[in-house]
């Protein structure tokens, strides 16, 4: 099967690539994306088509896999170049709320069948699949594509549910991960960062491996994260729940994406940092924004 | 040694019941209290000082262990009560701000010895005691009075830094309790709940662990801890950090305790309530306000 990827980020090429291992072929846009985006492209065997038309063209079925900040725009484009195609399914699988995901699927023409779908889990690698929830018409040509590079999980009819359910776990892990972030900057702030480590890894173990094990790779990510918790925001708000936590965690996502650490990605994190030497740097680093800002411009 | 303790709630009676054990006498202020605080002191063998006066008058140091709403009446009360008195230790151990700390200790005339405390961990139980961080001058009295009922912990000279202790460990452990309960709610509202609790118990079991353990028994806590989430709140913003997070958590507990299982005590709670039951319960709730209204009537 042809089957068309947007986005060329971790999530699209992991997939791309699994698909591209079961003797599919995958097509992708690269014109105008950076050289890294390209190299993962390749090294996932995924085939760069002309333009966007000629990858609706081609494609029985086109994965939208993005920064949620680049979802809707890129969605309402391709309602536009595929008009009337008929046959043609699409798969919004953005991160991003499911007023949204209903404001992307309603610019398409009745003739795309348009499915909603939230991935949760890393990449696949090896025997380990994400799963891929989705709603919508349920879609035989998804399930058994999928089963190559993710787990489908049907949620029913409704357009939205997928990506609420998206919303509702990103809203605990990265909402979590955000504030185990906050947690810690505050300690160091505050002159504690020895005894807020003694105690949390002491009597809240679990917490503590979390914060240990994510808090130095989340500015690799955290400027594509901002947007997705704006939506996770905007989704417990259309629900009359509180939006004050993922409006916070969009701010911590912020601070860590302009922090010194904010220009590496998943291939260039630097893995001997330890969280609480993350931390400590980027509280130096807020206390002498004149200095930071200085020691940017000489790195860069 | 005689000791005052204003609060007799399930952590102030816990200590005083550690002190008493320990050959201590301890006294509090029963007067207006309700018929369970007042058993509860009589449990723990404290002795009821006829007034605040009479308390400071007999007592060799004071500990402050109240709802956070309370603690700075509480505190000017004391601190007018007490006047020049020469030798008093009072311990200021409220979950509060850094910033409402000192103020209370200002409130206090130099004669007085005020220390800044903050409590981690469960009351007293066997040999399971809390940590109690104080900072302020370094006291032989307390710590070695401590060791009946608790584990003092010294962070140095600066008022307001063991306060920060607790504003900063309760952040992220009470915080992620009321993130987890906005999550829960979020799927149980989008129809969500079983797909979610299978997720999540399946890929962060820790995580559906703290949740399926904690968010049944949040609402006989949530109206006391909306002001503790609300003192984070400030912690962060005068750190210059998000206070979002905790405004949210504050916003969790209010409607925790203003559900139909909000006026539980840790003592009453229905403890064969799951965790789904009680979410489902109070979402049904949110969808039909003017039922529950008469339910809590006919109920009440």
């Amino acid at each position: 099967m042809t089957v068309g990827i947007l986005g060329c980020g971790e999530m699209g090429a992991g997939i791309g690539r699994a698909l591209t291992a079961a003797g599919h072929t995958v097509l992708t846009v690269l014109e105008g994306r950076s050289p890294e985006t390209t190299a993962r492209a390749a090294e996932a065997g995924m085939t760069a088509a002309d333009d966007l038309a000629d990858l609706v063209a081609r494609s029985a079925i086109v994965f939208s896999i993005l920064p949620p900040s680049a979802a809707e725009a890129a969605g309402r484009e391709l309602a536009s170049v595929a008009g009337d195609a008929r046959g043609l399914v699409f798969v919004e699988a953005n991160a991003i709320s499911p007023d949204l995901a209903r404001t992307i699927a309603a610019s398409f023409a009745g003739t795309v069948t348009v499915l909603d779908a939230g991935i949760i889990g890393m990449p696949p690698s090896g025997e380990a699949r994400p799963r891929l929830y989705y709603s919508g018409p349920r879609c035989a040509v998804l399930e058994q594509l999928g089963s190559a590079a993710f787990d489908a999980r049907y949620l029913g009819p409704e357009i939205g549910a997928a990506s609420g359910m998206k919303m509702a776990y990103a809203a605990v892990t990265k909402g979590t991960n955000a504030l185990l972030t906050a947690g810690f900057l505050l300690a160091e702030e505050m002159g504690l960062g020895d005894a807020y480590a003694a105690e949390l890894s002491s009597s809240q173990p679990d917490m503590f491996k979390r914060a240990d094990k994510n808090i130095a790779r989340l500015p690799a990510d955290a400027g594509r994260w901002v947007r997705e918790m704006e939506e996770i925001r905007d989704t417990f708000a259309a629900h009359g729940l509180p939006g004050g936590f993922h409006d916070a965690a969009a701010e911590v996502m912020a601070l860590l994406d302009a922090s010194r650490f904010g220009n590496e990605t998943r291939r260039t994190i630097d893995r001997t940092r330890t969280m609480r030497e993350t931390v400590q740097a980027i509280t130096s680093d807020r206390a002498r924004p004149a200095e930071r800002h200085t020691l940017r411009k000489a790195e860069g």
